[in-house]
């Protein structure tokens, strides 16, 4: 099959860039947090918005399928049954966005300063799924798709895609195709686009430690009583040593150890401690050892205290003995641990630490596993090449701390690997206040993204 | 001087029995939480209605001073210069009525069940307030009282008393007395009417540690800066031993070693762990060895966290590194223990365990000295006739895990003494949902009151 040239496609990214901003930012808008329920009709009219706009890019088909939670997007546009199929994935739901008080434009009134948009999704990930779009109705609008897409675009990532491995199971032949491809990723750098190729997995679980029926005055029952909020602080306390390692038994079970190769590969990358330290805030960094920085965030499996609370939190003092304290609680995982058994493992350790004077309840979330991607696939050294087309240098192979359980349930359940090709920057605080996205990579990103559309049909051929 | 007898203001407490009640009704319905800014109004509204009542019963003279923060109602009857002078002290403000949806009835909507009247402040200490003024307007509306009265009644004492002890300092001339009467402690149990000759002290602090500028993405960073919520429960969970005894060096230092007198007085007490247990819903007993539960609450120092919070406290999940973990945490104090001492020592031991990945802050709050009462002082002595001719059986001599910080100021700038007469019973719920008081106890406790003013007349003659 010919190539094409992506100019056109370019061409026409370059000439709309103002429209695709002010598009953009009626995107951000929509208050879609998937985790608040009484956001649900929001959530819901960005799915809307978004397929009205598949459909206006020149999709062929757009429907919005509902699920027992929040709908999913599907979009299709078959060029040629004989040209590869790329499955695009993505999600518009968006993270809450508490401190509020924190976020210098409130983070549903979209606002550049320098270049940068700053709401809440710009970058994780509306931006990058609104990124997608455009860079197909960039051929759409020209010479036509290169190649076959599909996308599927989810309002429930941020809540654990819930619904989402059933909806793909019962799809699974709507949804074939050879390659996944998915911007929800950062860059290595400010400057080094980045594929990448590990993401780490995710379990989650709420400990909550309750004793009296009900708060009970410090001056009357102190000292007669366990206290909830001390109970919880010596388990959380007994779950790490001194450097952060995990002490639960067997939580590391199955913990692939680093060659020297990586350890060497991750070495050579331009990782700048001191920069990295500044992106935090906090005083300095601290961790697992003999571990480097990039390694504990990449390779080393995590357990973090999210959130708790206890008793009386406001204004003043309240001299009580709260009647629970609770905690939120969640684990990275890497590849080759079960998020199951670390479950029962965690679970275990904790009943065991848990005095009787008090009652304890575990609830747990959803579990994902970590994954590695094959770096030698046709569609992985396609965007490297797009990448390289674009931004005029070699792209970085990184791995990554956070997790994507879509990439794991597109391998096992329609057996294709994925690509993952995003444009954040590690520090534009998602799921955090003042979230951004660098203009400067929404437009490069886009570029990119078409340049790969066309890339993958050559390739494949 | 001529004794009168008690039946006159006795009688007319009978027959106006139903109209206190409504009328407390009515005091009780003013939400006046000193603790929350918002309320400002609300608390003078009750300071408003307590002036009024007291000009109502026949109070000489009546005035509002402000302060800067809640005002002082203050009020005074001088019958006859050469009897003696008695200053009742109370407390108009409440506490915050968080969890609210564990009200039965709402806080502010009181409500008579089983001859139990239902409402934030009924037992502490509005309920008890009504109680001394009615005391008082027996007498007025009758024979006359036979003693004189001052009223000092604050509506910042759940909020520590803030500018009490100024008040005072600057007062001490209009306050002079030769004792003082308070009601606002408990009864030993149900019919046990109680004089209470100890009270513990209170020294508290609001304990930040922090990290990152803002909260994190846990998979980006997660592994590689130190977590504030880990670091807090690692400080709090270091605070105690595993029997509940604070390891904190220094914090016993000066607390007096229980006498063996004093631990048979405690355990001739009909005092029942099965019941006490009951009351607080926990699964067991749990504390200090070798002390028993009343030893415990009564005479030992603790340490307890109040409320404490970090991170993500909402629906759904968030997986953030927080940015920072604050908790509330108070001291009760026996006498002989320094509070600013005790916050010396608290601070140190914390200081000594974080480590230099956080930063720590320390606020500390107001503290109070514990005291313990003399038991021969004609005023204590008077009490004990007062509780044996209305609830015809002795009056229980106990200790209070709470702390009454006026107590100490009476002492230590007015050189008086304060004799302790409460009438609620130590499972009414004050500081937590439900609060409530039992009408019993409010009628015989205004009775015994009035017959208190009574025989001080005669015991100081």
């Amino acid at each position: 099959m010919a190539s094409i040239e992506a100019s056109p496609a370019l061409s026409y990214l370059k000439s709309h860039r103002e429209e695709h901003i002010r598009e953009l930012t009626d995107f951000l808008k929509i208050p879609s947090i998937s985790a608040i329920s009484s956001h649900r009709s929001e959530v819901r009219l960005a799915a809307e918005w978004l397929a009205h706009r598949l459909t206006e890019a020149g999709v062929a088909k757009v429907q919005i399928d509902d699920t027992q939670g929040h709908p999913i997007v599907f979009g299709e546009t078959i060029t040629d049954v004989k040209k590869p199929t790329i499955l695009v994935y993505g999600h518009y739901d968006v993270q809450p966005v508490d401190p509020l008080d924190q976020w210098i434009n409130p983070p549903f009134s979209p606002t550049i300063r320098n270049n940068i948009l700053y709401a809440r999704g710009s970058s994780d990930d509306k931006g990058q799924v609104y990124m997608q779009l455009i860079a197909a109705e960039a051929w759409l609008k020209t010479t036509g798709l290169p190649v076959n897409l599909k996308f599927l675009f989810e309002g429930e990532e941020e809540i654990g895609s819930i619904h989402l491995s059933q909806y793909i199971s019962e799809h699974q032949q709507a949804l074939k195709a050879d390659v996944a491809v998915i911007s929800d990723t950062p860059m290595f750098a400010a400057g080094i686009p980045a594929i990448c190729s590990g993401l780490r997995g995710l379990a989650t679980f709420e400990l909550e430690i309750s004793g009296p029926r009900q708060d009970l005055h410090s001056g009357v029952f102190g000292g007669s009583v366990a206290n909830p909020a001390h109970v919880l602080a010596t388990i959380i306390a007994a779950l790490h040593d001194d450097q952060g390692r995990v002490k639960v038994p067997g939580f590391y079970d199955g913990v692939d150890p680093l060659s020297e190769q990586e350890r060497k590969s991750f070495a050579s990358l331009p990782f700048d401690e001191q920069e990295f330290l500044g992106q935090t805030g906090a005083p300095r960094l601290f961790g697992e050892e003999p571990y480097t920085t990039l390694e504990r965030v990449w390779t080393r499996p995590t357990l973090e205290v999210n959130g708790m609370w206890s008793g009386f939190t406001g204004e003043g003092r309240k001299t009580i003995i709260p009647q629970k304290a609770t905690a939120k609680i969640s684990c990275r995982l890497v590849p080759h641990q079960d998020p199951d058994a670390i479950l029962d493992h965690v679970s275990q350790f904790i009943h065991d630490k848990c005095p009787d004077s008090v009652r304890l309840r575990i609830e747990r979330g959803e579990g994902d596993s970590g994954i590695v991607m094959p770096v030698d696939h046709f569609a992985t050294q396609a965007a490297v090449k797009a990448i390289e087309e674009v931004y005029h240098r070699p792209a970085a192979f990184i791995r990554m701390g956070g997790s994507i359980p879509v990439v794991v349930t597109f391998e096992q359940v329609l057996g294709i690997s994925t690509v993952l090709l995003g444009f954040a920057l590690p520090d534009e605080n998602f799921h955090a206040p003042n979230e951004h996205f660098h203009l400067e990579n929404f437009h490069k990103g886009s570029e990119t993204v078409a340049t790969l559309w066309n890339l993958l049909e050559n390739m494949h051929a």
